[in-house]
């Protein structure tokens, strides 16, 4: 798979105090490469996560979500190449056997083990792969990198995605690094989000949940590829409160405002990456709504303008199709006056008032349709709602990578 | 534009008497061909009508709804190459003085006459033009015939796209015959579907109306090329009366479930005409939900399958992937219990209880995928609601017909 034209490099990332990463290769699809990733965190480690809404997810997710309300993790184990999703009763064995083994190989309770999985569904994860790579991995903890755990959640990503933040929490500097894949493509499978964010912040599991949640609204909820979601997406975010900092356990205490943007910003650096490594994409797009009754219906007339096919090929044809706007606005269901909305392109106001600007200049718009990174903004005039969402181009290579290979 | 792959022959069609039509060129675009369409209705027609609902609707859209409370028709005006839409009070003023021309020629209330236009949004239909493309239409009423009148609606359509059934009413028979354009495109515009639909039954505006909604609930409302919907889709219905059978008032007139059976199958006919024409289709794509707890969750459901890029893309390259099925079920957000879940591709069951069936066969379901015509079937074993959609698969002819050719 050709590296993604939006592609960023890799930032450069330290360690976390409290974590320890070992990546392990059981080869549950034909790669050589290491596709399986433990994680082991300190004792008193603290987890927040976020899990796909789909009625459809996968056992994995099924566990995360009942061993979220325990507040706390020692343990995190990541199959790449196989989802496990759909696999009726063996598939929940086999992810519970999994967790078991890590519970047993750390030392600590199954239920401080969390767990995720991408690629083929339906599938059942193979036990015995399964168990070996918890194993291997545990075997090699300590010598495996952030990047090195990145490469193996991977599937089809073409690009390594991760980012870093700090914040200086009553004296103490914290650290939040996030990992991320995303919307690569494995056969016979959807694509699936998962992002895994480290942290030496001491805090109480209510606060960092309540945190995540918020830096997710504005992120890792606020993109789209093609409109799809998978029955596998998941954001666990892990705090050893190693940084020594007073353990913060409320918005009111010092440094926690500080802390909750850290984590939005990596979250929204991380969700970003999702989309510049979206499937075929060739430019990204930032849709910005404004003027609308209240932020919830922003988000939804930006979504329908996000996941329009029409609005998406334009952009990837460079064709200055304000009409397509107008159309994806209308079909949202939304609060909206057609001779209230305004339309910019970049920084250029094409429509506004039901009609056209006067004296419609398209070249500025063209040029700024040549870049790879393109803005859409539309105020719908009615009200004080905003939002922010970030999507790609639909593009012949959408086609390529979901169409033209059998699986 | 190649002809679709999935076109049918145009239907054998005769007149409908009280129904004169006749076509004129005026280039509202660089066309030779005629894209003016002008329908004289006898007195006493009656109309029924549903348009699009989008927030953006075009001005012809908003005349239609205001005069389909009259419940009478006298004329239709159809102009191809220019939607209106978006266009402010010019393209208001445009759209009604092109009505006012139609309602002078034909000698009747201008309440009376139907508009629709389809075409490029944001520039105002050309005064001047529109008029004469009345006068023009006018002289050759009578000259035009279904066939004719299909071609002059039609925009990038690859082929034209009509049906009739008929029904006896009361010892009389009664036809019903429409003609459709579809999806195809008109650079910088999206899609816009327009039905005509003509009759000569007698029956009142409000069962005729009635009869109407309830077809387009399974038909024009039940298909979808791309999940865009266009600020100007329009679908009329006319009933002049000629056919003296006794007006029909209430479903429970005799003939009355025929002649609705007759306008449904109309329809449903029309609307897969209309996805047989999606852009660069190469399936047709036939969802039935059943199974859910109620008529509209199972449409959702199916809406979401149909929506869905990732299924749309496996089925353009015959790839038997059910777990995309799983995946767009999931992420409907209508109840769905995972290990209840039945799906069958074909006449295959694939996937029950929340896993794959054992012993899972690929080849025949790999064979059906072969064919034009596609069917997936998902039980959700909740209730008893039932929806059935048609769609069209997501191929590099989509994406060269939106992206590759600017506008």
């Amino acid at each position: 798979m050709q590296r993604s034209p939006l592609a960023l490099p890799f930032p450069d990332l330290g360690s976390i105090a409290g974590v320890r990463i070992g990546t392990a290769s059981v080869a549950y699809k034909a790669w050589t490469r290491d596709c399986v990733t433990l994680v082991e965190l300190a004792p008193g480690t603290v987890v927040a996560g976020v899990t796909t809404q789909s009625k459809c997810a996968s056992p994995e997710v099924e566990l995360c979500r009942a061993k979220l309300a325990g507040g706390q993790a020692r343990g995190l184990i990541v199959n790449a190449g196989n989802s496990n999703a759909f696999t009726g009763l063996s598939g929940r064995q086999a992810a519970e056997a999994q967790a078991a083994r890590v519970a047993e190989r750390l030392g600590c309770d199954v239920g401080q083990v969390f767990s995720a999985s991408t690629g083929v569904i339906g599938v059942p994860l193979p036990v015995d792969l399964a168990l070996a790579g918890v194993d291997a991995a545990h075997a090699r903890l300590g010598q495996a990198d952030f990047l090195a755990a990145t490469n193996a959640i991977g599937t089809t990503d073409t690009f390594p995605k991760a980012a870093t933040a700090s914040a200086m929490v009553g004296g103490a500097r914290v650290t939040i690094t996030g990992i991320v894949k995303g919307s690569g493509m494995i056969a016979p499978d959807m694509a699936t989000m998962l992002g895994f964010i480290f942290s030496d912040a001491a805090i109480t599991p209510a606060l960092w949940q309540q945190m995540l949640a918020a830096a997710t609204a504005t992120s890792f909820n606020a993109i789209t590829v093609d409109s799809d979601t998978s029955t596998s997406d998941t954001v666990l975010a892990f705090a050893t409160g190693a940084a020594g900092n007073a353990p913060l356990a409320s918005m009111d205490d010092a440094g926690a405002d500080a802390l909750a943007a850290a984590l939005a910003d990596v979250c929204r650096q991380l969700a970003i990456l999702v989309v510049r490594d979206g499937e075929g994409a060739s430019k990204l797009i930032e849709v910005t709504v404004s003027g609308a009754v209240d932020d919830a219906s922003a988000r939804r007339v930006a979504m329908s303008i996000a996941n329009s096919p029409l609005v998406k090929t334009a952009i990837a044809g460079g064709d200055a199709n304000w009409g397509r706007v107008v159309m994806a606005v209308g079909k949202a269901g939304e609060p909206a006056e057609r001779d209230l909305l305004a339309i910019r392109f970049g920084d250029t106001l094409v429509a506004q008032a039901g009609a056209v600007v006067p004296g419609y200049d398209e070249a500025p718009v063209a040029a700024h349709l040549q870049g790879q990174e393109v803005r859409i903004a539309v105020d719908l005039g009615l009200g004080h709602g905003r939002a922010r969402v970030w999507t790609c181009d639909l593009t012949h290579g959408y086609i390529s990578i979901n169409a033209d290979y059998r699986s």
